[in-house]
């Protein structure tokens, strides 16, 4: 790695630890690789990080939220597929027990090492030679090793358990509720922001790869049809974005191009890219080093059948910060087979339309002696569905009310016939399709101080360093500072403080050193303003404020620094 | 349980589903006990309530802030002694192979189940005759249960690690940085929101007894020798509070009385009861049923010497919201012991003393053979320490460097002499001791829904839900409405609307069914103000809002509308 982005990557790491804003978790017992604490400055960070995301998703798109669950039981990663595919590879050396992602042991040996199947991982290692990093001992074959967090809910053997790895399922398994608290329309979103954990085998680069993990995440829901969001695509048409699509090359287009030379095909996933920018570049990502990058066909998750990645360049190369996949109905439709619920949608026609249907006509003979008390439920929901109920072994599955909630039954074929006939149809049950906007908030929040982290040559010809946090989310809002702490100035500078406070902004009060020092740690610090109460002050009530980026000074009026303070930060 | 609160429950439990406040995660899957989902509505009540609560204790108690990890490897958790003493008892039925918690078998049939030790549990359930509430078999003895959450971190067998059953521990752990960030003074005090853990035997009573849980937490450092908040504690002498000393009776105090007739002897104490009262008051929780409950000794948990609780009556009776700890220095004390880390801060004298000091002096010919590259180290680390880091056994135990970090050494007696003489000491290392706020948020959330659902009769006598939540945490600030869809009513109407959402405010926006209806419904969502676009609008720019507790209305100029929603909503 060039040395240049080694120094600046050590130089904001420690810039985060001493200021606060994050550092590596346990600290006090050795550490654990994989856990990061927030600081007083980085929990503020992230938060406000975070209220941006809900700003634009929740505010403007009009997305409904969500905060479900972080502990899942086993049936809901059985349907969603993560107990079968989200796993890693892992080495094990016989001589000192160290363990290894297997992919890992083979970059710079082989071009796309995290692409490889199992089998391709064991026959590479062993073409390579490669032995074990730490001893020179030899290595196993690779072994699977799911990635999510086991546990058990309750005493005794509990039930099994897991951490989930994305906020996403917590949607899926609740989208009869939330269809219906979204008035029961397509397209309609939900947004959500919590915690998801990943076992890594082997976690490195500090906060990009974590085992804890902070996310947020869109689900949009669609008719699968008709993959086009409720939002003005024209809001977004003229924004520059750089593209490298499918293995090409990079281009810089506005999005309004992208979709008319075919760039990018998807409507939804198109304007989602266009709302993603416009987060990033707001909350500090430097839009020269901010990219959309699609998936490859081999990289592309189970679920996934088109993606587009944001990634920044850092100091680790470039990096993914966003993911934003077309996931089809893949996930509702896991989770409407597994759970025997139904979890279409009732989308009706613009009109309604004649259609020769195939209707299933119960039989009651047959019906009575084999489902006595349930019979008559039995008939009604067959004569309720069609021919898309009965099964290749000709069996009809159908749901029956059973005690609050329902219950599902297989009939043999023996007990209704198949009608076609023509009827008026109003409209059509169908799954809706899903295109997920991803968001690895952890590495946004890296990403924004890395890109914030300045230098310039102080008076004397000292480096400074100058964080330029974007006022919507730096953690400090302003800086209050007297001139000098007698003539009673630091009364004054203490009542700003209190009403600046008191009227919801966060200051940093500094009465100590010399002024040129305070600039200097506010600048380090992301204050984006700050505010000297100086003699001047005691006879005409106004103040000096100072903006970082500039070093600019204006004098305005106590009375006016609240607003004014919330106008030049974008805040409401 | 008397009928009319089983009712209360229901009503609200159904209307805070229906209306996507909260419900039973994982019902697509049969549920499991003990897990919660907020729904837009309730994700944005809560939001609200931890905001208000960021509020008081960071932004006006000047606490810093920590968002820590939620796995923890098990050393935390033995220092913690949560791996000891977090557990409760469990018997389970050798028939029908049902788990309960021993002490809820014992509710009726003893006064205090839940504060019996396992042998007397033992005991009792024989006494009393207790068998297996599922099918009358017989149980087994009371066994103990930890109540944390195991799992594994890393490949293999991996490491030993725990959900964290509060987020205390992460402030403790990282108690060195947060000192250092809060400029190394006393006191000073750290507060964190997020989830807790506790693997419940069997949980009961809906979201009050949760497995996954979100909690808000302040840890405040004191000298050992003065617990006083730096607050002012004029500013709640005048709160009236309903007490409950020690087993006493209820009384009606302010807190300035509680202080001078001694029913609270804890100032610091004493002044988070007050913050805690404006808190909980303010998010919606009716003072006539709220309560600080003093703990018994026997309740006390392991590691509290004084703790009263916030209590409301709810339909589940009084419950705990709030528990208000003094904690000592035992969690500080455990890990400064555990960690081998010297976790005390040095407090200075308001002038250096002089005093008879016991000092260690190294005995250089015993420490070269024993430390050799060590033993200037070892004999630096001895001249610094004093008579307290010598053991009963007579060795002393001294902290020398050790790469980036530190080492804990132990020296043998015959290495150092203790010598008696007067220095002038300048201040002294402590171990702070800590007062805890600790807020249970779903709980809080529950109870503000259970005191905010009122019924009025409307016009024709039906009865008509209101939730008369605070402004400050209701999830939608104001419902927009236009008297009809015609006369393009609608179309100023979505322009209020959009003009309201731009300035960061939540809108609904509802056009269908009579205007007395879309009052009704946002009566029962809780919105505290509904406006109105009428015929008069057209003619000049003025609208009607509506406040949903007494139903009066008045006419604003459109112009004016967000600061006037702002303002009536106690919104910066």
């Amino acid at each position: 790695m060039p040395s240049e982005e080694g120094d600046t990557r050590e130089v904001v790491t420690s810039l985060a630890k001493r200021r606060g804003f994050l550092w590596p978790s346990f600290e006090l017992y050795g550490g654990m690789r994989g856990f990061y604490d927030y600081g007083p400055m980085g929990a503020a960070l992230k938060r406000n990080i975070e209220r941006f995301w809900l700003r634009l998703w929740v505010g403007e798109e009009g997305m409904i939220e969500l905060d479900s669950a972080l502990v899942n039981p086993r049936e809901v990663f059985e349907a969603s597929g993560h107990l079968e595919e989200f796993e890693d590879f892992v080495v094990s050396c016989a001589d000192c027990d160290s363990s290894f992602r297997a992919d890992h042991l083979l970059e710079g040996l082989h071009p796309n090492p995290d692409a490889l199947s199992k089998e391709e991982l064991a026959e590479e290692l062993v073409v390579k030679g490669v032995t074990c990093p730490e001893c020179g001992g030899g290595i196993s074959e690779p072994a699977s090793f799911n990635l999510m967090f086991a546990t058990r809910a309750g005493p005794g053997e509990g039930r099994e358990a897991y951490l989930r790895p994305e906020t996403a399922q917590g949607i899926f398994v609740n989208f009869s509720h939330l269809y219906r608290l979204g008035r029961e329309r397509l397209p309609f979103g939900v947004a959500q922001l919590g915690r998801g954990f990943r076992n890594e085998i082997s976690p490195r680069q500090g906060i990009i790869r974590l085992r804890e993990f902070n996310m947020a995440e869109v689900e949009a829901f669609f008719h699968p049809a008709k993959r086009q969001w409720s939002g003005d695509m024209r809001t977004y048409a003229d924004t520059q974005l750089t593209l490298v699509p499918d293995g090409s090359d990079e281009v810089q287009v506005t999005l309004g191009e992208a979709l008319e030379k075919g760039i990018m095909c998807n409507e939804a996933l198109a304007y989602f890219v266009g709302v993603t920018q416009r987060f990033l570049v707001g909350v500090g990502v430097d839009p020269e080093r901010l990219r959309f990058r699609q998936h490859l066909q081999t990289e592309m998750a189970h679920y996934a059948s088109d993606c587009w990645d944001a990634e920044a360049l850092l100091s680790y190369g470039w990096t993914e910060l966003v993911g934003i996949a077309d996931r089809g109905d893949f996930d509702l439709r896991r989770h409407h087979e597994r759970s025997g619920q139904d979890l279409r949608v009732f989308v009706r026609y613009p009109e309604p339309q004649e259609m020769e249907v195939e209707r299933l006509a119960p039989v009651h003979k047959e019906l009575g002696p084999r489902f006595r008390g349930d019979a008559k439920a039995v008939a009604e929901a067959l004569m309720e569905a069609d021919a898309s109920a009965v099964g290749d072994d000709g069996t009809a599955t159908v749901t029956i009310p059973d005690g609050d909630g329902t219950r599902s039954v297989e009939v043999p074929a023996e007990c209704f016939t198949l009608e076609r006939k023509v009827e008026k149809v109003t409209g059509e049950r169908v799954l809706p399709h899903v295109v997920e906007p991803s968001f690895g908030i952890d590495r946004i929040t890296w990403t924004v101080l890395e890109h914030a982290y300045t230098q310039r040559t102080g008076e004397d010809g000292e480096a400074m360093t100058v964080l330029q946090l974007p006022p919507i989310v730096a953690p400090v809002n302003v800086g209050v500072f007297p001139l000098v702490t007698k003539d009673g100035l630091d009364i004054i500078a203490e009542q700003v403080d209190g009403r600046l406070r008191g009227a919801g902004l966060r200051t940093h009060y500094d009465g100590s050193g010399s002024i040129g020092r305070r600039y200097a740690r506010a600048d380090e610090a992301g204050i984006p303003f700050c505010i000297t109460v100086d003699h001047q002050s005691r006879e005409d009530d106004s103040v000096t404020i100072r903006w970082r980026d500039t070093q600019d000074q204006v004098r305005l009026p106590i009375s006016h620094l609240v607003d004014s303070v919330k106008e030049l930060s974008g805040l409401d």
